[in-house]
């Protein structure tokens, strides 16, 4: 489950407006074939995972990240239909499909095949979904907040100059998340002063550049769309997840409204005192209510600077 | 030569105003005794060792974290003597002695006695020597800050509230920071905010309790030491460790004097946003001088926050 959940990262953000679903098949413990939903949303990863099948695959085992649909569209049939066809052994599934199209009706329907079906809670392919289960469930994308600070929670001088605070490793992986996005969003004075590119440097990836967004009071600036308020991300299309890159005030507004999924924090291993803040105000009620909202799920180092990522718990 | 520094571990601080050294008799892969300075600084690692030796040294390695001294005091006779007499085949010194009464002096008293005598310049013996070899080389002691903060850097609410950011193993670690280091000392402002106990709050450590110092402009409250600038570290008697709790201008006044050896951060899950920062302003240039003095040193997990620590590098 954790490998067709590995495979579904394929998928992101280029699945949109669909899941990015991962799907593996197995026999005695040799991979026969692996699919994952494609650029688009089409092929779902089941077809995908088909197509590139050659051989039977009775016998063997389906782990798929969400429960395969059962609505037949234009742009294909039905996955659950497509596997009670192929017949597998039995069909392990990470995720439940809130999609009421779905929910329920993809399991009953490769059961009623007489085909072994188990329904996980799996985590990692939850986690892999988030965008799509966020926009089911909470009606608004997956939210990562990301934060380039000092030791002393720093994101740039008192003057505003913030070039550099963390190194290579660290705006490189920057840049790879901005390619996990649909979106990525900034506060309007962040426009204003540092005018950022918001794009993919990366090599092989400048394809990928997501959709730019600005957090404004105002109006739109040539070729970016904006949201007057943190809440109106429930309004955007083809949105499953949404990279925030601040300002303080953007981030603390996001924060207040308790919007933010996820914690990307790179920490430059440097001092800078009575620099500007990472983050405005948020309207604590005490140091209690702070505790407790954060989980650490990844720490890795990238050259001197540490990597956290940090999910909200719900 | 580790191993030897580990032991020397254990002479921190009670050494002082001596040296914690750790001395390690090896032959044949097996240790034959150890030792390590005593309270007050007697006897030396080196006595302590030989007083625990039952047998002979011949055909063994002396490790020793510290050149032998080579001065003779009404304490004791000097160790380089005590191990030219007990003929060891071999000692391996891991740093050489500042202290002009034995530097050098105790290599050649060595040789001189027919002993091979291998000097190392070995970090771990240096670390494990930090306050003696700062006291000798900088005439003062080793600085150690610590701060306790929240994912964006505060260090409090903006009302002053602290308690707590930081969970039950993360304060039972700074009360086990404290019982290694010979004073603690705080600015007058949490002094007089805080009116913390500065104490050691662990089973078995309570006797550790060190000298409480504050900085102020000011006069000395009942039965606590003052200092009225940073730089008045260096009169300190019998301190080789200093370990400084802040508040932040307290931080940063030794921050900007260049005086902190090494910095302890730990790091609560939790945002604040626009509360107290752990840090004054620094007086910097700009970005670039920020980088490159902290090495990273140390990271550990503490319940749910985490443990850093960095070395100033020089
Ligand atoms: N090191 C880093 O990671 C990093 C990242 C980003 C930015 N920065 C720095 O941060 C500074 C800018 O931060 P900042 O806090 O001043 O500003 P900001 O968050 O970038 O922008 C504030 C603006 O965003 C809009 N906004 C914020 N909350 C809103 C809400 N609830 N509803 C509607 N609009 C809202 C408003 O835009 P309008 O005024 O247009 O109405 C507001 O004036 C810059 O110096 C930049 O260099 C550093
Ligand atoms: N979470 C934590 O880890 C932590 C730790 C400590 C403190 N705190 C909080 O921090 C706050 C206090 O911090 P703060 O920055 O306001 O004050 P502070 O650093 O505790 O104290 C400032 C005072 O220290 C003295 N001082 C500072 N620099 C000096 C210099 N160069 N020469 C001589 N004296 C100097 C002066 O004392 P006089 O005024 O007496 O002359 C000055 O007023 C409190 O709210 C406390 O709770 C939090």
């Amino acid at each position: 489950m954790a490998a067709a959940a590995r495979l579904a990262a394929r998928a992101r953000p280029i699945s949109s407006p669909n899941p990015g679903v991962g799907a593996l098949l197995v026999r005695d413990e040799h991979m026969l074939a692996r699919g994952w939903t494609q650029a688009g949303g089409r092929p779902h990863a089941e077809a995908a995972l088909f197509n590139a099948l050659e051989g039977s695959p009775r016998g063997a085992t389906l782990y798929v990240t969400l429960e395969p649909c059962a609505h037949e569209s234009r742009r294909g049939p039905a996955c659950a239909d497509v596997i009670a066809d192929a017949r597998p052994a039995r069909v392990v599934i990470g995720q439940r499909d809130p999609d009421p199209r779905t929910s329920g009706k993809g399991i009953a329907r490769l059961k009623r095949a007489g085909i072994e079906t188990l329904l996980l809670d799996d985590p990692a392919s939850a986690a892999s979904l988030s965008g799509y289960l966020s926009i089911k469930t909470s009606g608004r994308p997956h939210v990562t907040l990301k934060l380039a600070m000092s030791l002393d929670g720093c994101i740039a001088l008192a003057d505003g100059t913030s070039q550099w605070i963390t190194g290579d490793a660290a705006r490189a992986h920057v840049h790879a998340q901005r390619a996990r996005n649909d979106a990525i969003l900034v506060g309007g004075a962040t426009w204003r002063t540092d005018r950022p590119r918001l794009d993919v440097r990366l090599p092989g990836l400048e394809q990928r550049s997501p959709k730019r967004l600005l957090l404004t009071r105002g109006v739109a600036p040539e070729g970016v769309s904006i949201i007057n308020r943190p809440g109106q991300i429930a309004d955007l299309e083809g949105v499953q997840y949404l990279y925030t890159e601040g300002g303080a005030e953007t981030a603390a507004s996001f924060l207040r409204e308790d919007l933010v999924d996820e914690l990307h924090i790179y920490r430059a291993p440097i001092l800078i005192g009575d620099g500007l803040r990472g983050l405005g105000g948020l309207d604590l009620g005490g140091l209690a209510e702070t505790h407790g909202r954060w989980t650490l799920t990844e720490r890795r180092q990238l050259g001197s600077d540490e990597f956290t990522a940090y999910l909200r718990t719900r």
